[in-house]
């Protein structure tokens, strides 16, 4: 049984107001999978690459216990970048240069070895391809977690319902939540996108935390107070990876474990931000991940045996 | 041994995505005093008003234990007037009129039945005022809690600075803290401000919730998810309200306390903005209170005895 993570491996180049880099290794599932691989060995990658992503950063990840058989090479082709300049306050950004390459043309096709999936992170992705992986599958996992973004709410989005309606857990930040159900409110934004079929929506704000809706339930995490956030690229999948890493450990989908698995996450993604790419994943030690997760315990524990 | 409220009591003139009042009672005493009323009756209020203001409003305010004493009335002077108008996000908002009226010429005598005065709250009132109300007291309170805004900032930093130094914890809101300290980062901002003199630094976030440092201490209470924020006028009066009333009802000034006082205060809030001005505050229930208290509980709760 395994975790099987579906997004891009990509370059991108980045412009923060701490710096800049002309070409690091980037996309959704190379970051979701350094993520995931501190929680569980048992992990599927699915993506496509060009002939010019590196070697040894598909050796390295293979390494933490990913297998690659599911990443397309396309030997002559050029591997998808995406280049984006953030402004100061990090939460929003311009989107400098989009060059699909070989994700044109994915359409992925999933080996037999993958069809232990026990737990599927789809990252943001055109919903027919989210839609294709699903179909692949012989067995429904356990829980299907997708990620997506508004891009796919204004050219796809009747594809992007009918995946909606085949998942477990919708991830989108706030500004999405809100376009994709018209209400402005966060909490009748999350009723509606539920009756759209997911049964669980996590909401990312960024620096402001993320919230966890399920029917009547709701959970909010906190992001950690940082001195500096270097470089936001890859938090929301480090995030994901994060999240379904913990659920995929612990094989419990309890809304309960989701709330733990949210703040998995948002320890990733606060260790992801300090440098470029993802560096600082790939140094991460389990005593670190221990560390900030107290950090995230410390920061919203509070008493109230004394109020009477 | 008694609670000291400083602030405005007023009239605002609102409109929100939601409504439109021409006339409302407010000032950020008016709202501090209902707030806290909850939690303590010792009470001293210092304000200024003109005869317009309504008898029966103080009286409410009196039943409820808060001595007027405090309260100069100005017979033939109009009292202070606000009008704004907020954005579709509640978080942003247009002044469109102040009035100072009675305000201009307010310099506050204290009553002697006020120096028994333990906690002190200074509303956002003009530096020289909020120094002068604490060298009228001759012994000390065991805690003073100022709020402030950008407007003193701009012009008449010097004397902000020295009533900085002269309090335990002041609240400001994020662009603030950013302003007063010339850091981006809330973290590097609290350090700074902390450098000014106030060893506890409460950052109020709106609707992403209230951040609590003191040295390397921090602490994050989110703001509760609501289907409807109806008004936010007095939304950060009656969080301040609520934290030092619950400070005085525990007569206990600890880090730890605060983070209590915090959380009390956020459940205040959030049934303020229920509806126009004060209204929802004057008819709220202990049970109500106690019930918004364990949401927040629920909100934050998390399990990490699963994490091995």
């Amino acid at each position: 049984m395994s975790l099987m993570i579906v997004g891009t491996m990509a370059f991108d180049a980045l412009e923060t107001p701490f710096g800049k880099v002309d070409r690091i290794i980037g996309g959704s599932a190379t970051y979701a999978a350094w993520s995931a691989s501190n929680f569980t060995q048992k992990i599927k990658q699915v993506s496509i690459i060009g002939g010019d992503f590196p070697q040894d950063e598909m050796d390295a990840l293979a390494e933490r216990g990913v297998s690659m058989e599911g990443v397309e090479v396309v030997k002559d082709g050029k591997s998808f970048f995406w280049s984006g300049r953030y402004h100061m306050d990090m939460n929003t950004r311009d989107t400098l240069v989009t060059e699909l390459n070989v994700l044109e043309h994915f359409n992925p096709q999933l080996p037999d070895s993958y069809q232990d999936c026990e737990f599927l992170m789809l990252g943001n992705l055109a919903p027919a391809v989210q839609i294709s992986v699903i179909n692949q599958l012989k067995k429904r996992p356990k829980l299907i977690v997708m990620d997506t973004m508004n891009f796919w709410m204004d050219v796809a989005l009747d594809e992007l319902k009918k995946v909606m309606g085949m998942v477990d857990v919708l991830m989108v930040n706030d500004s999405e939540a809100r376009q994709l159900s018209g209400e402005f409110s966060l909490v009748k934004a999350a009723a509606k996108i539920q009756q759209m079929g997911p049964k669980y929506l996590i909401i990312k704000k960024g620096e402001h935390g993320a919230l966890l809706f399920s029917g009547k339930q709701v959970f909010f995490a906190p992001a950690l107070p940082l001195e500096e956030v270097f470089d936001p690229t890859g938090a929301g999948d480090t995030f994901a990876g994060g999240f379904i890493g913990h659920i995929a450990r612990t094989k419990d989908v309890s809304f309960e474990n989701m709330k733990t698995g949210i703040i998995v996450g948002s320890a990733m993604a606060s260790y992801c931000v300090e440098k470029f790419g993802p560096n600082r994943l790939k140094e991460l030690t389990t005593d670190e991940i221990d560390a900030r997760i107290d950090e995230f315990v410390e920061l919203v524990n509070f008493d109230i045996s004394i109020i009477s």
